[in-house]
């Protein structure tokens, strides 16, 4: 009866040395940057209600919360989520993390966003631990939501008792990124590592993903909408999914709309990257070629036109050159993503100098 | 009726041009490389009934076709592929080409292989095209198999006619890569960039792939495995896995062994990397700080001891210093992949050259 007692004593004990490491998760919602626009939903980057006339895939697009991130002060010494997306299937060329996970940093003692965890999902609803066993300074903290579907629901946990505070947007002016699915972040490993966030932590400027894949094609009504908006700088990179008849086609009206609407805002056109395909595939290759050629084409008639602070990234090696930057050939892996990263900033950076907006 | 006949004639006219286009696809089997052994088991890398003493975990991933390859010649201006994996579910931080898919390199005119394209797939069995449109000049074709999957059977599809030579192993000398889930290759994008195989493709040596993720903790079974073969030089990049406990208890059994049956055999010893969770995780701080300074101690003990031929690749920087290598922390990215190679590289090719190998 007493080894009996002594076991249960024992037992007890163990059990309150677990519960005393098991802390409380006290969950929060947060507010959401990375958009251009307010937005009634709140994990969508435009009112899709609101621009009505846009394509439908582009409409569905801008559900997905792509370039989207919250931030906030902790010293927590775990962070925790509880988040809810669609039942989509994750493609072939994404992981899950960069599909429907989330992404982590921490501010560094350099001031620095540095990257701290990242968690993938394939279910609907699903609760984890973004990272944990952190010292108990206060830090703050970035995290990027999925790039590749809508984010229905997100609440950030912390340990009961420990500070919390949302934090205002950490980066300056904003600089609207249309394109395609490279903008949107296929084939980025985790969210992060679209290049428009790669950009903003590099800058500390607010590049907005405004990428819809194998949708941007420059319809009139995207146009209407970007132009609804008042970035610092638009950034043009919506040819990889713009035939040579469409970049022919449409060009010219959407880059006039947007300088009739925003008479000294800077546009920057970046041609496609080089699909790692078309090297060796030859319909690609012709499509690609041309596709280039025609957008090269429309700004020099656009320059010829009168049309100022017209900018164009003359570059046949967004990728670089050793043909290893993509996942399947289209979508940069997170080493081409780190290339595109490379030669945009400092273009991107100079011209915004000579414009004073640095 | 007149009207009928032309729309009658056109049709059959479309559908023979359609039928013209589509030509018929002839599959192959082809010999498998990258291994460091034969195994009766096509699409395994180590026979794991003759060394049926290997943990069970180690011989499953041993069946897993990571670092496989075939090679062929042909001027087929497409190829084609029928494979079979298992059923298991894709991992949150794999794309499903890394994991269950194929990816294709083609010879260049500069006699380098470069990426020509890669498929995933979340099936047991598919068949897709991998590559098409190329022109018709001969080329040598590269095809890794899936990095963490049992491949069950692949088929190489040509069109009909077209030339079809198999190739012998392109890479010279052999170097045997045991190691963890990093050496298996995750969380490369596709089945290409795992370390082993950019070497591979850089030098022209032949690299091969003995990652056995989660389970590389250098038991003695895995000593008497490797000990069997005969590669040019062993690198042992095991630590990741490994407890320093691990480290301490079995790293000097485990290079002696090596030692005792290849006197004259390089061994080369890579430390784990610094994971980039370790930065803020004081867990993973304390525990990877910990098995990279018992696995110098080790080296350095062994070295003592007279054994010879044992290098140690210094480097706490094998991900870079940005801090954006991995997919989740502790995997690297195809950026993180590269920077590895970029440092290992000369490191080995260095040894090689001082041991008359090259």
């Amino acid at each position: 009866m007493k080894n009996l007692f002594i076991y249960l004593l024992a037992f007890v004990s163990c059990l309150s040395v677990v519960y005393a490491q098991k802390k409380n998760v006290v969950y929060q919602e947060l507010p959401v940057y990375g958009k251009l626009f307010d937005t009634p939903s709140k994990y969508h980057r435009v009112d899709t209600a609101k621009y009505k006339d846009l394509p439908a895939r582009v409409k569905y697009l801008y559900t997905n919360s792509a370039g989207l991130f919250v931030t906030f002060r902790s010293n927590s010494s775990s962070i925790h989520a509880k988040w809810c997306v669609t039942d989509t299937k994750v493609s072939f060329n994404l992981t899950s993390i960069a599909q429907k996970g989330l992404d982590v940093y921490i501010k560094n003692v350099d001031g620095k966003w540095q990257y701290a965890g990242s968690k993938g999902t394939v279910i609907t609803c699903d609760e984890s631990i973004l990272t944990d066993n952190l010292d108990q300074t206060e830090k703050e903290f970035l995290i990027y939501l999925p790039l590749y579907d809508e984010t229905k629901s997100l609440e950030i946990g912390i340990e009961e008792g420990a500070t919390f505070q949302p934090l205002s947007n950490p980066f300056q002016k904003n600089i609207a990124v249309y394109g395609s699915s490279i903008v949107q972040g296929a084939s980025a490993g985790r969210p992060g590592m679209a290049y428009t966030a790669i950009l903003s932590r590099r800058t500390g400027l607010n590049f907005i993903n405004l990428g819809v894949s194998g949708s941007a094609k420059m319809e009139q009504e995207v146009a209407h909408m970007l132009a609804a908006g008042t970035p610092d700088v638009f950034i043009l990179d919506c040819v990889p999914n713009s035939s040579p008849e469409i970049v022919s086609e449409r060009t010219q009206y959407f880059v006039a709309y947007l300088r009739a609407n925003h008479p000294n805002t800077p546009i920057i056109m970046i041609p496609s990257v080089v699909r790692e395909l078309s090297y060796f595939n030859q319909v690609w290759n012709k499509r690609n070629t041309e596709q280039n050629v025609q957008f090269k084409k429309e700004y020099e008639a656009l320059v010829a036109k009168g049309i100022k602070h017209l900018y164009y990234l003359d570059s046949n090696t967004l990728l670089g050159t050793d043909h290893e930057g993509t996942t399947d050939g289209t979508h940069p892996n997170d080493l081409g993503f780190m290339r595109m990263a490379d030669q945009i900033q400092p273009f991107v950076l100079e011209i915004m100098h000579k414009h004073n907006l640095l």
